[in-house]
C-alpha cells in the first residue's frame, strides 16, 4: 500500500456566513460538522522518516536566548548517534559557520527514543535568513530561518497560535493553512503537542511522527513551547513518574536567559514583542520558584523596548464552555492581579478545543468578605484568547455554558489557527481561521491597542 | 563560657483570663508582650552534640508505612559514616532485630551534610513498645517508640500539632510544654522546620542544629511531616535550584506507601485517623500529580476502620490575620469542594504565626457569575485551625483584619502548640496552648463530632 497522501487536505469547504468582531461584532451560527477526528495513520505522507541513512528528522527550533539572536536546532537520528555539529551561515551556498550541540536518549516504559540532538546557534545577527545543515558528515538536510529584528518598539511582526495540536488530518489542515500564511515568522504554541500519552503505554513513536509533521514549519521558524496537561506523561502504572520526560527531552525552551529554573517557564523578547510562558502544570503557589521568577520577570519588562506584553499559558482563566470550566480559577486568583498592573496586552491559551475571545475584565475585587467575585469591564486587564482549536483527536468540545457570559465576546467550536500581527507599537491585529474557510478569510478579528501606549477602550 | 543552659525555660508566665471555646466561647483579650524571639545560640544545651567520637545525633523518627507498623529511623554522624544498621526489640535489655538502612550526604552551596541515615523497621507489631540502637559497633545511643494500634474506629489516640517552629527560645519552651502533655502519641508536624534559610547562604548548619534540637521529642514519637515554605531553601543566586533539597534528605516521609511519587505529600492512617498531607508547594492544578494523587487517595479512605479524617497543609485555607491573607486561596479553590464532599473533618495549617480557629464553613458555590462566593456554614465542612505559632524567629504576626470575619470563630497571636484528642468514633476535642499559660491549662478548645458519624452541628 502506498502512502496515505493527505499533506494538501483541506478539510470539507463549508459555506459560512463571516463572523467579524471578537469584542461583539457578528456572531456566527457557523457550527462545525465533521467527523470525530482521527491521527493521521502512519503511512501517512506528512509523517513519513526522510530517505537515506539515518537522516536527521524531526527538525525544529526555537528561540535560543533572551532577544532572538540565538536559536536552538534541534533533530533526531533514529540509527545512530551521527554528527552533533550543525553548519549554517547567512548565504544557503555557503555554510561558513558551526557549533557544537549534545544528543541524548531517553527511555519510557518499553520505548528507547532515537538520538535526540540540541545545538545552540549564539551570536546571530537580527533580522536576518540563515542557512543550516544537520547530518554532517552523513546523510545531510538543510533548511533556513529567519532570525527577528532586535527588541525594538518599532518593529512590526506576526505570530502564529496554534494550540492542543495532535497529528489528526484536521491537525494536518490547520497546519497547511497556517503555512499559507506569508507574514507570520513565529509561532506561539499553546500547549498539547503530540497526544501521544491517549495511546496504550503513551507510544513513545507517536511523539516522533508528531515531530515529523510539524517539521515542514518548525524547521523553518520558531515555535515558541507552552506545556499542556498532555506533555506530563505521568504514568506511575508504567513506572513513568516523572513529569514531562518526553517533552523535556525533545523540546528544550531557552528558560535560563531569562533567569527561569524551569523548563515550562520562561520568558523571550522578540521584535516589539514581550513574551512569558506560564506553566500550568507546575507549582505556582506563593514562594514557589515560578511564583518569584514571574513576580521578579515582570518587573523587567520594559514597555519602551517591546511594547507588547503577551502571556502564553496551557488552561484557560477565562472560558465559558463547559469543557474545563473553572480548571483556571486556581491559577487566575494567584496571578491575575499581576496580569493588571503590568497592563497585559493580551493572554493565549488552549486546552478548551474551540476558540473563545473575551473582552477585556478583570475579577480581582475580592477579598473574602466583600462578595465582589465577577468579572468587570477594566480597560488595564488583557484580552484573553482561547486557540485551542488545532485539531486534536480529541475532538472539539460540545457544549458551552448559557447564557454566554458578559466576559465572553465571541465563542466558536471549529477547528483553526490565530495570528496577532503587530503592526506598530500602538496597535495589533489578532484573527482567527477556521479550517473551513479560505486561508485570507478571518472568522473573528479583533484590533488591540496597546495597553502601555495607547490605552483606549478597545473592548 | 559553659553551655546557655535553656532547657526549661518556660518564658515568662502571665496572669490571664482563661479563653475557652474556639467555636464562639470567651474570648480572651490576652496579647503576647515578649520580645522578639531569637534563635538560641550554638552554645545552648538544647543543641549540643551528643558526646563520643561519631555519636548518632539529629535521632528522628517518623511512620514508616500505611498503617504504622512501620517506622523509619534517622540519624547523622558527623565524623564517618559509621554503621547503617539499627538494632531493635520489645525488651529493652535485649535487642534482637535488625535492621539496615542506606547513607547519604548532601551538598548545599559550601555546606557539606554529615552522614545522614534512614533505616526503615518494618513489620512491627502494633501497640508496642520498641527500644532501638543507633551507632551500632561504635559510640551508640538508644532510645523508644510506642507503635500506634492497629487502624481500628475504636481506638482513642492523641496527636500533638506544631507549627512554623524554627529553633528560639520561644521553640524551646513550645517544645518542653508539648513534651509534658502525657497522652500525645504523635505529633503532626505543619511545615517551617528549622528556618535556615534565613542564614547567610542558608547556613545549614542551623538544619543541624534543628535537628539536635527536637531530638528530645521526635527521638521517641514520630512526628509526620508536612512541608512548608522555608523548606524550599531555593536560592539561585547561591546555585541551589534544586527545591527542598535539605529537608528532601533529612526527612524522609512514607509516600510510596499511599501511591504518591513525591515525598511532600502523602497519607498515613494511625490509630483511628486517616490523616492526608498536602503539599502547598507542589502543583496542584487539574491533571498535575498532586491533583490526581489526592483524588484517588480519597476515595479510599474507610471512615468505618479511620473515622477521623484529618488533613494537613502548611498555607491555610481560612485565615483571617493580615499576614498571608488569602494566600491559600489558589489552592482552596482547588480542593475546597473535596473536603467538603469527603466530609474532612478538620484541617490543620500552619504559616499564619498565631493561632485560629473557624466555624465548620464552605464557600463552593461560586460559578464566577452567580456571586456567591462568601464563605457560609456548611455542616458537612471541616473545622479549619491553624498553629503558626511554635516559636520561630520571625517573630508573631501583629495585625488581624477588622471587623472579625464571620468564618473565623477564635484568633489570638502567642506562642503554643494544639492538641488533638481522639476520644471514640464520634468526639474528639481539640486544645490550643499558650506558652505562657501551665501545661495543663488550654486557651481554648472545642469538642468536634465526627463527620461520618455523629455529623452534629458543632459549630
Amino acid at each position: 500500500m502506498g502512502k496515505q497522501r493527505v499533506s494538501n487536505l483541506f478539510g470539507l469547504i463549508f459555506v459560512a456566513q463571516l463572523a467579524v468582531g471578537c469584542n461583539g461584532g457578528v456572531t456566527s451560527t457557523y457550527r462545525r460538522r465533521l467527523a470525530e477526528p482521527v491521527d493521521m495513520p502512519l503511512d501517512a505522507d506528512v509523517i513519513q522518516v526522510p530517505p537515506g541513512y539515518n537522516a536527521p528528522q524531526q527538525v525544529h527550533i526555537t528561540q535560543g536566548d533572551y532577544d532572538g539572536s540565538a536559536v536552538i536546532v534541534s533533530w533526531v537520528t533514529a540509527d545512530e548517534a551521527g554528527s552533533n555539529i550543525v553548519l549554517y551561515g547567512i548565504s544557503n551556498t555557503t555554510l561558513n559557520m558551526s557549533a557544537e550541540g549534545n544528543v541524548i536518549q531517553y527511555h519510557y516504559y518499553n520505548y528507547t527514543s532515537g538520538y535526540i540532538h540540541h545545538c545552540t546557534l549564539e551570536h546571530l545577527v537580527f533580522d536576518t535568513m540563515y542557512y543550516y545543515t544537520v547530518g554532517v558528515g552523513g546523510t545531510n538536510r538543510t533548511f533556513y530561518f529567519k532570525t527577528p529584528p532586535q527588541p525594538n518598539s518599532d518593529a512590526s511582526y506576526t505570530f502564529g497560535l496554534i494550540g492542543d495540536f495532535g497529528q489528526t488530518y484536521d491537525s494536518n489542515s490547520t497546519l497547511t493553512h497556517y503555512k499559507a500564511n506569508p507574514d507570520a515568522a513565529t509561532l506561539l504554541f499553546l500547549g498539547d503537542f503530540s497526544y501521544a500519552d491517549g495511546y496504550p503505554y503513551h507510544n513513545n513513536v507517536r511523539w516522533d511522527t508528531w515531530g515529523r509533521f510539524i517539521e515542514s514549519s518548525v524547521a523553518y521558524q520558531p515555535w515558541i513551547w507552552t506545556v499542556g496537561n498532555h506533555e506530563i506523561d505521568f504514568a506511575p502504572e508504567l513506572g513513568e513518574t516523572t513529569p514531562f520526560k518526553p517533552m523535556s527531552n525533545r523540546y528544550p525552551t531557552p528558560y535560563e536567559a531569562s533567569g527561569s529554573t524551569e523548563q515550562y517557564y520562561y520568558s523571550v523578547r522578540r521584535a516589539s514583542a514581550h513574551i512569558i510562558v506560564l506553566a500550568s502544570y507546575s507549582a505556582y503557589g506563593q514562594s514557589t520558584p515560578q511564583y518569584g521568577w514571574l513576580e521578579s520577570e515582570l518587573k523587567k519588562v520594559n514597555r519602551t523596548v517591546t511594547p507588547w506584553l503577551i502571556v502564553l499559558m496551557h488552561a484557560p482563566w477565562y472560558n465559558s464552555y463547559v469543557a474545563h470550566y473553572m480548571e483556571g480559577e486556581t491559577m487566575r486568583v494567584q496571578f491575575e492581579a499581576w496580569m493588571v498592573q503590568y497592563k497585559v496586552d493580551v493572554v493565549f491559551a488552549g486546552h478548551v478545543h474551540a476558540y473563545e475571545c473575551s473582552h477585556r475584565v478583570s475579577n480581582i475585587a475580592y477579598n473574602i468578605t466583600n462578595a465582589n467575585c465577577t468579572p468587570v469591564s477594566d480597560n488595564n486587564a488583557p484580552v484573553y484568547i482561547t486557540v485551542g482549536d488545532g485539531g486534536n483527536r480529541e475532538g472539539l468540545v460540545t457544549s458551552m455554558t448559557e447564557p454566554q457570559p458578559s466576559y465572553s465576546a465571541f465563542r466558536e467550536e471549529s477547528f483553526g489557527h490565530g495570528i496577532f500581527y503587530i503592526k506598530n507599537k500602538t496597535h495589533a491585529l489578532f484573527t482567527w481561521h477556521r479550517n473551513q474557510d479560505g486561508e485570507d478569510v478571518a472568522a473573528d478579528s479583533v484590533w488591540l491597542s496597546n495597553r502601555y501606549f495607547y490605552p483606549s477602550n478597545d473592548s
